[in-house]
Parts: structure tokens; sequence; C-alpha cells
């Protein structure tokens, strides 16, 4: 299954276009500012910066960069560009003779470079290589590639041919997949056996591990190719799974994808929350044991759901079918899409799926607690990963709308677009996540597939007026086009209760409900506090209601009312009152307050 | 309401004196063997012990020690009075000329004596004064107390005389404590009046605290007086509301006894597992906020439920009823008596009210996890305060069955036991918490009040054979005695459903389940896994089973069954099984295992 870049995708009016604006508009520039105000651009210059996440500065202003070279064409911008040639430079100017740049190492450690496992150097790299590749393909900036490419070669040159570094593998997987895009498009072949060299080697020797942690943490606990559980730190399980896959489909490695399919398998069976996150511990941002997936403690990392994301694609790329663009789908619209602020400045890092204010507070008040639920989003962390990966991803949104594969055209998210391809050129409207309609108008001639949601409660579709039963097989629709044809699918779309697996504690005598692809949720701000009480009976009566902006569905419901006593022989006498539910992407846009997806 | 001394009450056959035995012919001697293995004896010559927890260690032995005073009249052992000897002569032979004794501080930081006040120095002193006066009460040593004396002299003189100390008031309260059994048993009113400038002093300056925590985890953010709401590390706080109810009684004064019956309030309108356990965060091993009670990840210190029953008989003497001696009951019951394995070898320091073995295990395969469920009891810990601390107060057992006042004998809890007090001899066999009879045969003259449990569903009463309907007031049913009287009473017991206040996210849609004061739990080992999924929908056939050493209840129960998917839109099928519940006490006894209380 081939996939369509994100510039052969162009989006037209709707959801996606509205989030990728507000992300060109207001997100790019609110990253950068809070970036340049924390001393992160200003790190290229090989300043000291005073700040423990120095290490990772590198790959922040990296992801910025390739974000903002995605923008370039439909969202040109003068300052950006400036930004982006004055940043590109920078770099160029610091960068040693011999091709290395890392503005940690050569500030802090010139003598530990390439010496030290577990702090981020190639992950750092990676993210150069990444964003020189996308500065190039999107014709923004071409300086950066060679640049890359020399970085590139010497770490070929000390990791594969002189193998005199302090460690083999990164403690941070991303430069295996970076290298890999480097391959793509330069099709310079080294920068594939030197991607494979690191996925070969890791968990095959006794390297530096990272304090306080195990060797599954990172993902060296055992080869590679044998792992069949998903492990560790989230975003650096799936970037290696990522590239495990890359390398897999490119060398025809069979051992590698059945690795990954295995480890997809294993998510989505037992590690996988509702709203698409993974990674439940805090502790290690990772993932746990099967089935242990609490809510209010859910860590859920935004760039673990992002890598996720990119790690299905890669899966459907690799050609079976295995529900992974329904996985991409529960993903972007819930765990993705809320970890962004309504008006694209303020990020979560932290996804959780129920929230306690009064509890937030109080962990803010013990200094040295070391898990604080942060209620409201932030513009910029510490750590701060998530908020470019978002703005790179929301960036490249359309890529994960369409695919190919035999000539058939793929639609694996309705994503109001327009697209040429096999012979067609599509262009589809969809009212997706608020409605289940799809409409879509092809000229041309060839044939098209359209994925079936897993939410649907039923499909109605007609080809031009005409009502049809199209040809369904696994999990698509298939239409054969000649000439002007509009095609109207509608995905029957209605608040439903769902169930966890009685293997997860959290959700044990719960349910939650989801309406199409959106998880709902109930926010204090609405409902009151106690939330965890609320009992959902019957979703029969539940309306749906559009508002400017979202929807809201408001549910008769129960709240279980108990006397003062802390424990008492006499039930709780339930209240009958009218819940009202909302996506689960919106919450937390109203200051900080209690949150619930799981009801009784 | 004043109280007896453990030593004024003969226990008898029956449930407690059981537990006692255990502990003085098991548990005492096992305790001092992994005490000694683990250098806290070797300690006192003033050895260097490379352990971090070196500086708790006098406070362990102390607390031995008194245990081991207790337990001599019943249980005398000469081995035991050996050791005991020989560590006095320890204690007095490093004592230094001016009375201090501090087996870590004169080693490792003689210069820094009375100048740290976060590292337990006079909590230590504490416990040696508690030591020394039971010791000497007891009879079984009389040369620790002169030895004590003179350190508490010192104490005072240099902390109330010279006020040379680097710090004012301790970070671990318990010094205030003692201080008053100290002027109780002596009574040197200068005790007492150390006790009362350490508690006026806590809270009114800016003292050093403890590094990642708040003034609140130690007290000391606001004068004792004022404070209203239970905060902090919970034995810390315990020990430190003993201090006031204790100088508050004995100096009359009323706005420390007002403080320390709204903190009561606060915890049992609050902060109280339904077992009896307080400080439900680990982070800190505190009070958090109000209703904040989670199960599997409780904390629930031994040492502080403990503390608690201490509070509780504090604040029974000081003359109000506000149900002290149903939450001993609860605690003692519960929380406590689970914190030691059924072979009296092994303890508990933190008391979860739900497990998960699998998690458990994770937690422990990653090196730097910072909360580990232990779900078997240990025979020793790095600071190991909580087993001596049960040991003592099994050993003191019977000091909490009765109480005078006016002139009435009270029986506040149903302990086999006799006592001479009020003019009556009074012979007492009860079958809790097992069973709700009670016969108690009366010789003498006087009156006579036994307490009502919170937990009976029904009293039957006879007096000499004739059923009778007793004076009730407030919680005591009241019985005038006049010659040889033989009272029976049964407060009806069954199993019965506890629901808590609809504040408590943890248990929101949940019940426990109830027999007299035992709370119930189910494990794995009975009925497999996955129980947190189980609900009970009555218990009118329940069946309670008396065992060899216990009792098991067996009722109709549902498991909701679940397909192999993580989420589904069809609801879990609910499988019928019948549930084998045990007293929450005996759980973890057969190996590491699933437990849960609160169910559907």
């Amino acid at each position: 299954m081939k996939s369509f870049g994100y510039e052969q995708v162009t989006l037209c009016d709707g959801f996606w276009k509205s989030v990728r604006e507000r992300n060109a508009t207001v997100s790019l520039m609110n990253v950068y500012r809070r970036f340049a105000q924390t001393g992160r651009f200003a790190a290229l210059r090989c300043e000291k910066q005073d700040n423990p996440s120095h290490i990772f500065f590198d790959s922040d202003v990296a992801k910025w960069l390739e974000a903002a070279a995605y923008l370039q064409h439909d969202y040109p911008d003068a300052q950006v560009r400036a930004i982006i040639d004055e940043t590109v430079d920078t770099i160029i100017g610091h960068q040693l003779p011999c091709g290395y740049f890392n503005s940690y190492y050569q500030v802090y450690k010139p003598e530990k470079i390439f010496m030290e496992r577990t702090e981020h150097e190639l992950y750092c790299a990676g993210h150069l290589i990444e964003a020189a590749v996308a500065l190039d393909k999107c014709g923004v900036n071409a300086r950066l590639l060679p640049a890359m490419r020399k970085y590139a070669d010497y770490i070929y040159e000390r990791f594969y041919v002189r193998r005199d570094t302090g460690f083999t593998t990164c403690g941070h997987p991303e430069i295996e997949l970076a290298l890999v895009r480097l391959y793509d498009h330069t099709g310079e072949g080294k920068y594939l056996e030197l991607a494979k060299f690191f996925l070969d080697e890791r968990g095959v020797r006794e390297e530096e591990i990272y304090s306080a942690m195990d060797r599954a943490y990172d993902q060296s606990h055992m080869p590679v190719r044998k792992q069949r559980s998903a492990v560790g730190h989230a975003v650096r399980a799936l970037y290696l799974y990522c590239a495990m896959a890359d390398v897999g489909r490119r060398t025809g490695d069979a051992e590698l994808l059945e690795a990954c399919r295995a480890l997809f398998s294993d998510i989505v069976r037992s590690k996988l929350y509702l709203t698409g996150g993974v990674g439940s511990g805090w502790w290690g941002e990772r993932f746990t044991i099967a089935y242990d997936l609490p809510n209010s403690q859910a860590y859920a990392e935004t760039c673990a759901a992002i890598a996720l994301v990119f790690f299905c694609e890669r899966l459907a790329q690799a050609g079976d079918r295995a529900g992974y663009h329904a996985v991409i789908e529960r993903a972007l619209y819930n765990n993705i899409l809320a970890a962004e602020s309504a008006d694209g400045r303020g990020f979560y890092y932290v996804n959780p799926l129920a929230a306690d204010a009064k509890y937030a507070r109080y962990a803010r008040s013990v200094p040295g607690m070391p898990f604080k639920p942060l209620l409201q989003r932030a513009e910029v962390f510490g750590c701060s990963c998530c908020p470019p990966n978002l703005v790179r991803l929301f960036a490249q949104i359309g890529s994960f709308a369409y695919g190919e594969e035999d000539g058939v055209l793929y639609v694996h998210q309705y994503i109001s677009s327009q697209i040429s391809a096999c012979g067609m050129e599509l262009s589809l409207t969809a009212q997706l996540p608020f409605a289940g309609s799809v409409n879509i108008f092809v000229r041309g001639r060839g044939r098209l597939a359209l994925r079936i949601p897993v939410w649907q409660t039923h499909i109605s579709c007609s080809v031009n007026g005409q009502s049809t039963e199209p040809e369904a097989e696994g999990d698509y629709l298939y239409f054969s086009v000649d000439g002007d044809t509009r095609i109207e699918v509608v995905f029957g779309m209605r608040p439903r209760f769902v169930w966890a697996n009685g293997h997860v504690r959290a959700d044990s005598g719960r349910k939650a409900v989801e309406y199409g692809p959106l998880v709902l949720c109930a926010e204090e701000a609405d409902n009151g506090g106690d939330l965890s009480g609320v009992e959902i009976s019957s979703l029969e009566r539940a309306e749906v209601v559009r508002t400017e902006n979202g929807l809201k569905v408001r549910v008769p419901a129960r709240r279980l009312r108990t006397g003062d006593a802390l424990y008492s022989y006499l039930p709780p006498e339930p209240e009958s009152f009218t819940l009202t539910l909302i996506p689960y992407y919106s919450w937390a846009n109203r200051g900080e307050n209690d949150m619930q997806v799981w009801f009784l």
C-alpha cells in the first residue's frame, strides 16, 4: 500500500483544514516564540544554556523546522522563511568540519562526543536529518540536506566503519527511521545499511542503560526481531518499531515485519487507551503490562500517540490489513487532537482519561511530588518534544487520507480534500467527526475503496443519486468509476457505549460513550463534580447537539448521592440529571476542572 | 474517661489472647533476630552501620524494648530478659556524660548534635524515653529510666533553658508524647512543661523542612492549636495529635483539645480507609486531601493506624464520646491485624485495599520505580518502624478493652479478659470478631456500660438468664450489678454492604462487605483473578462458614466476562459464581495474589 505525501493532497474546507490552518497561523509561531524565549534557537549558536533539557534542544528545533517546511506551500510566510534560513545557516555555521553537529555536546562535552548512549545524541541527529529531508523535499531550503548528509556520513564512518564510538545503538531510537527517510530521498544505500545496522545491533550486547530503568526501557532487552511485547518508553518503542517496519519493507526482511505486526497486535489487544493513547505508566513514560490502563494517572504522552500513527501508517504500507487506519483514526481524533488547546497555543504532554482538579492542586502543593497531573495545557515544557511534534503532524495531516494499491485508490481517513491519483481526480467532502456523511466527486476512470469505520452503525450509499450496495471486502467498500461520478456514503453515527476488556481494572463496571470516531467525556464545567459516580444506563434518549465548534451530547444520567458520612450501611440514592458530554479532544478549554471518560 | 493499663487486664482464652501469644512467642524474638542481623542492636554500641536507616535504629530497638517489657509478666523469658538488660547496659554505657544518647549522631556527626531538625534525633530520644518508662513500670529493668531522665533533662536544658540548638521542634513528633509519659510516671512537671513548649513552638517560626516536601509534611505549617485538617506525614501527624491531647488534658488546655477533636473529625469524615488505615498518599506517607482514598495505591502505613489508635484512646480519655472506640475497633481488626502474617513473622508497612500481583511484579522489575506494591509481608524493612510498633501494640492490647468514668466500668472492646475495677470483678468472654455474643460474669456491686458496636444489626440481652432490654444511652448499654450477675449480650452480626461517600472516587459504584467488625476481602487464591470486575448484588444468600482460624463468607456473585478485544460495543456478559470472602486481615497468607475489598 503506497501512501501519498501531504503535498499531493489538497485540503478543502472542513474540520482538518481548520486544524491545519490553526496550526499554520497560530501554533507554529507560538511554538517558535516559546522556543526562542527558552533558548532553544540560541542554543544552536552553541551558546551555553543553563537548562537540563538542552540535550533535546536540537531535536525540538528540528521538528519545528520540519513543520515549518510542510506549511510553506499553503501558508507561505516570509518571517517563517527567514527563521528557517537563519536557523539552517546557524547549524551549518557551527557544524564541525567532520560533519558533526550537536549544540549540547559541542559546548559542554566535546570530549564525550559519541561516548554516551543515554544522552539523545543520535536522536537529535535523526531529527535534524528529518528536517533536512523535509526542507529539501518541500523546496524551502536546500542547504541543510548536504550538511546533514555529511553528518550522516560521519555517523556511518564512526559507528559502522570504524566502530570506535562509546556505544553502538542510541538510547533513544529515531536515527534509524531518519536514515531511512534520507535513503528514500537521496537513494544512497549506505543510509539504509546503517539504519539496518542500528536495528540489528540493538539488544544483542550489554550497552549502557538508563539509571533507575531496566533494559526494556529503551528496547535493548533482546534483539528487535525477537520482540513481541511492546515494552519500555513508549516513544522510544514506537520510533524503533517505525524503523523496523521501514527497513523491513525496503529490504524484504519478513522477520522484522513479523515482529512489527506482533508488536502492533500486542498494543491493540492490551495496551491502547480508548483515546488512542499508549504508554500508560508515568514512571518512565512507558508501556507497563497488558491491561494496565489507569485513567487519572494515564500518561499517554502526545508524542507516543503521534509515533503510533507513524507506526500504523508504515505497517499499512507494508501491505496487510489489520485495522491500522482505525487505530490512526482513534489516535488522531482523540489523544492527538486533545493535546492542543482550542486556540492552538497550549499543549498537553500527558493525556489522562480522568481529571481530578482538587488532587492536581494538592500534587502541585508538594514540591517533590513525582507525578503532578497537569489539567491545563502549557505553551512549552522543560522537555518540550510534544508541541513541535504535534505541529509537524498536523502540517502533514493530508498524508494520512489516501493510499494506493494495485492501482486502486484507497480512502483511509475522511478528510475533506482533493487528490489526483490512479487515473482519477477525486474531491471528497466529509462531515467527520460530527456527522458520517461523505460526498465524493470523481472524474476519470478507476477503482476506489472507502474504509468502513469500526464505529459505523449502518451504511447507506448512493452513486450518482442511485441508492446502491457497494462491494464490500474486509474493511473497505469498493467502487468502480468510469467518468464523472458522484458517490455519497453515510456512515451511521450515534452515541454508543463501549466497554473495556474485563482485564482492565481501571474500567471495571464502567462504560465510555463514543460518537463516530470521537470518544466523549464529561466535564465539571457542564456537570459539576463527582463525575466518577455518574451512571448512564441507556443512550436511547441521548440528544446530539451541534455547536459552533463541535458538538454536545445530552443524555439522561444519574448521580449517586450519599449522606455526609464517609461510610454508610445505606446505599447511595440515585439522582437523575441530564449529563452533558463533549468530545474528549475539547476538554480543558474552560479552565482547570474535573473530567471523566468512563462512567458507571 | 480513665483507661486501664494492659497489666490491669488479664486476657483469657480467645481471639486476642492468641494474637498476643503469637506476638510473645514468635514475633518478639523474630523481630529481634532480624534487627540484630541488620545491625540495629550493634548500632547501639556506637558502631558504624552502613545503612541510611541508621538514623531510626535507636527508635526501632526502643520500641522492641517497650514490647518486651509488656510481655515479661505473662510470657517471662530469660533470653529476652538478658537481651533487655544487655541493651540497656549498652545504651547507658555509651551515653555521653551530659545525658545525650544517639547512636547515629555520636558516631557520624557529633558536631551536629541538636543541629539538624529532619534527622529523627528527638524522635529516637522519645522512643528511648517510652522504653525506659515501660521497663521501669513493668519492673523489668529500672536502670534505663534514670539514664533517660538525665537525657530528658539535657534536652530540657538545651531546647528550653539555653535554647542554643539548631532547631526548636523535631521534624518527627514523638518526643512530646514521650515527655508526657515521663511526666506521668515520674510526676516531674518540667517534662510536661517541655512537651507543651515543643507543641507551642511548632508552626510558629520558619524552621528547616524536609527536602521535596512542604511545611505541612511535618505539621509545622501553622500553630498546632489552629490546625483543623489532618495533613502531612500520617505518623508524624498522629503522634503530634496524641501529644496535643495529652498536654491538653493534663493542663486543661481547651484549645488543644478542640483542635484534636476537629482533627479527629476531619479524619473520620474524609480521610479514613474502611480498614481504619490513614495516610493514603505513598509520596510522603501522608494524608493527602479529603476523600482521596485510592485502593491498590493506598499507603495506609501500619504505624499510622497504630498511632490513630493511640490518638483515639487519648481523645476518649479526654471525656467526650465521638466514636473513638469504634475507630479503634475498625483499625485493630482490619488495618492493624492485617499488618502481621498469620505465622507472626511477616509484616506489612503499607496496607492496600486492592492488590494486583501482575502489576506488583512489573513494578519490581523496574529498578527506580518509586512505589512498588509489596504483596507479601516482610520480616524487616529498611525503615522498619512498623514491626516493633505492632509488637508493642499487641503486647498492650488489653489496655484498649476497658475504661472508667464516674465510677462506671466501660467495656470499649470485647476482648475476652478479666478485670477488677469499680467495685466489681468482671470476667468477659467474647466471640468477636467471628460472632457477636458476649458473656460477662460480674461479682460485686457497681455499674457497667457496654459499647454498642456500629455494625450490630440487632441486640439481644439477658441478665441471669432473663431476657432484658438494658438502658441505652449514646453508644453504650448500661447495667447495674448487685452481686453475682451473668450478662449475656448478642450483637447481631451478618454480612452487610457498606458504601463509601460519593466523593470517594476510588469507590464510586462499588460496595464493600463487612461482617461485624471485620472488613472482608476476596483473594485470587479462592476466586481467580480479575476481582475488580466482580459484582455482588445481594448478600441475602451469603453463607458464613467458620474455619479453623477464622471464617469465610460465600456469596453468589457475578463476574463480567468480555471477549478478547480490548474494547467492544458489546456489553460484558455476567457469569454467576460463588465468591469466597475472607477477613481482610488474613489476606496474603497464601502467596502473592490479587485481592479486592470494593466490589461492583
